[in-house]
């Protein structure tokens, strides 16, 4: 059984109103961090993404801006909104994912425990549910 | 001798319009990274830090809006303007630095190679040049 995606409040410390939010891996982060990146610039409503990962760890992170993210596990879809970066997306190896961009301005952090590796993706939507094992389409 | 900070340009993928920043410990950030930490919402003109560790490495990445990052080696002080997430600054240890954000939506990434360890700061300016075999003030 593959993990499912999950949310994870980072912690808060507030300081005279400014704001300090903190990720330790091993504690926040289920993972230890060998790569981040960062997508911005989207066109608003754009739908990026599109693939699972094999192997590969993923904690998304919205660090100005707003973005939906669908996570599917070959069976159930769920959507997350991201419109803080005081709170995390965990999405582990085996979860198809997506995200919408709200605005140009919107930046998505995504940590990452692997270097990238072009044969951990599963590009193909009929490719993910072959190898989860699922027959038919998500409801 | 203790390393100097630097700027780092991160790998820039575009695509379409939008752009993806890649950072990968050992290639363009040079330590594993063990924590993160995100500072937002400080009044503009502020000046925050104001202190330098003894064993933490950090890498400062901007993420939205621009920072000036003052950095001392006790000897030297370089302002940094950081208004761009493709450009990171390597602040290693024994580096006294102070950030300046612009604006409220200004967002400051901060990837360590190590948890969070209240020993690790000095706080005193003095105790810094001290620290760094310094007896006079920096020109």
């Amino acid at each position: 059984m593959t993990p499912e995606a999950a949310l994870i409040d980072l912690q808060n410390i507030h300081d005279e109103g400014s704001l300090l939010v903190v990720g330790e891996c091993g504690r926040h982060i289920p993972f230890p961090v060998r790569r981040m990146f960062a997508v911005t610039a989207v066109s608003p409503g754009e739908r990026r993404g599109h693939h699972a990962h094999r192997q590969l760890n993923q904690m998304l992170i919205c660090m100005s801006g707003s973005i939906d993210v669908v996570t599917d596990d070959g069976h159930e879809r769920r959507t997350y909104r991201l419109d803080h970066l005081s709170r995390g997306l965990h999405v582990p190896p085996g979860i198809w994912a997506e995200q919408t961009y709200e605005g140009p301005g919107t930046v998505l952090l995504v940590l990452c425990d692997q270097p990238y590796d072009e044969a951990d993706y599963i590009r193909e939507y009929d490719q993910f549910l072959a190898y989860r094992g699922v027959t038919g389409k998500p409801t």
